[in-house]
């Protein structure tokens, strides 16, 4: 039925997505004595996996739904995906952003014919500000993360690495809102062989390591990380998929995943975000557990600013 | 005769190279107007397309010679380039650095199983030390770009190109001591179809627009470019190939390279050297001359330090 449904999902997107390169490096095979096979959604349109998720949500709106319009919050990536996706879909697509956002990613938003509605910079206020553009608009919301058809669309990462590597024993994804580590998780269940999942998530922003041991959805008190696509939290679809499906988090600090950054930059000539390097930072964190296994990695993504780089 | 012999030469060196990949982006292709193909080198084996006519130098010698070793004198990616060639070929490598080579790029030699010999930073020393070894070792001498076997060696990533985009109209490589462009030019002679080469340059170390100009070898007196791949200056065997085979030379400003490495890195996710963008860096300069044209770029190589990122 999951199964049925992942495969109906990628069917749907294909058309709007790229099924994106599997990339390996001998040189950091060797560092971490694993075989490795890195999924580069950096070479996914907008430059990262939202792309899938927010595409599978449009496309699942009623013809009367899309004609109103979709609505959402962010600043990041899934901000410019749902822009993209809607625009590739003839959908209009309000999104909410801060108004302290750095205007390059206003620009790249509006680029994709995106329309910007500034809020107040709290989470409150930007939530407030979407709830009004729904009401006045009648646009859908479409959650950034805690969206099964989000999740779904994400899945299809995954199940393009199992199409190439069908014989996967982990695949090893950050963990952020937690859409993305859900839907991989879903994609192993349903289409890997006995494939476990693995999420990195920085110490800094632990709040889905913390909510798997206390059973309850926890929250972060701060958000010091590099890694700013991982800063939002779990919410109450992705949180019991990653319980269910997901076998375990492990826990990087802000300097290992830097370091793993550098590594699939130097090595690997590839421009990741430093979220997108938190995976492989949590597989070298504990490496020798995973000798000579063969293991998936996803790159969800490729956009920083270059002017700001921790090397 | 020459097409076969660059078809020998592919065979040759094949299970010693990646057939790299040709990526493609949308964005870029908006602003330049035309349709891109990249042939990324920056994944080649060492991070260079050098790997290349290394290896196929290296392939040409009898075992006899093979039996006592090669030599260059090289700083740059051609060092890493030979090392790992007869590493993989279980032939000795010298290579004479100067003594003031960064320390990382020592490494990278020695990794690749290089003898290192040290020499003072002048050309002039570096090459009399490497006659020595020539001496000492009966090692045979191979030039980082003024070698027929290593300029039909680089040929080999053209060739591939226009075996996966046969109608290319125009090919762009940067220039540095010429082997690359030469072998640009004469794939592109035996494999394209009216398939015209052309040259970046930084105006920088224009010694090759000059020397086309002027029908003789021209030198640079200084050589302030970021482009340090591109300080080599052409010999009596690249120069008559770029004479007869090259279209003509397009130069650029250190600005423009630095322009073109970031739209390569922020629009395709690729980390590349500034030498690499110098390709681009030409096209756009003069885009208007090729709109609506189909267009492969050469993406040399990948490796820099980070630390020193001009952005």
């Amino acid at each position: 039925m999951l199964k049925e449904q992942l495969i109906e999902c990628h069917q749907r997107i294909k058309p709007y997505i790229h099924n994106t390169p599997i990339l390996t490096s001998r040189s950091i095979n060797e560092i971490t004595g694993s075989e490795l096979y890195f999924k580069c959604e950096n070479f996914q349109k907008i430059g990262a996996f939202k792309m899938r998720g927010a595409t599978n949500a449009i496309l699942q709106l009623s013809e009367e739904q899309r004609g109103r319009g979709v609505v959402t919050h962010s600043s990041g990536n899934f901000a410019q995906a749902l822009a993209l996706a809607a625009k590739s879909l003839g959908v209009k697509a309000f999104i909410v952003m801060p108004s302290t956002a750095p205007q390059v990613k206003k620009d790249a938003v509006a680029g994709y014919g995106g329309i910007i509605i500034e809020s107040e910079p709290t989470f409150l206020a930007r939530e407030n500000t979407a709830k009004q553009v729904e009401q006045n608009e009648g646009a859908t919301y479409v959650d950034s993360s805690n969206d099964i058809n989000v999740v779904k669309g994400h899945a299809t990462a995954c199940k393009e690495l199992l199409e190439n590597q069908s014989n996967l024993e982990y695949v090893f994804a950050p963990v952020g809102g937690g859409a993305l580590i859900s839907g991989t998780a879903l994609a192993a269940y349903c289409f890997g062989n006995n494939c476990k999942v693995i999420g990195g998530e920085p110490f800094e922003v632990d709040d889905a390591y913390r909510s798997l041991q206390s059973g309850k959805i926890e929250s972060n008190s701060t958000t010091n990380t590099i890694a700013d696509g991982l800063k939002t939290e779990l919410g109450d679809i992705t949180f019991p998929i990653l319980q269910k499906y997901v076998d375990r988090i492990i826990r990087v600090t802000e300097e290992e995943t830097v370091i793993a950054m550098r590594l699939i930059w130097e090595r690997m000539k590839l421009v990741v975000e430093p979220s997108a390097a938190v995976a492989l930072a949590a597989l070298l964190k504990q490496k020798q557990l995973f000798k000579n296994k063969k293991i998936g990695i996803i790159l969800s993504g490729g956009n920083l600013d270059l002017n700001k780089l921790p090397f």
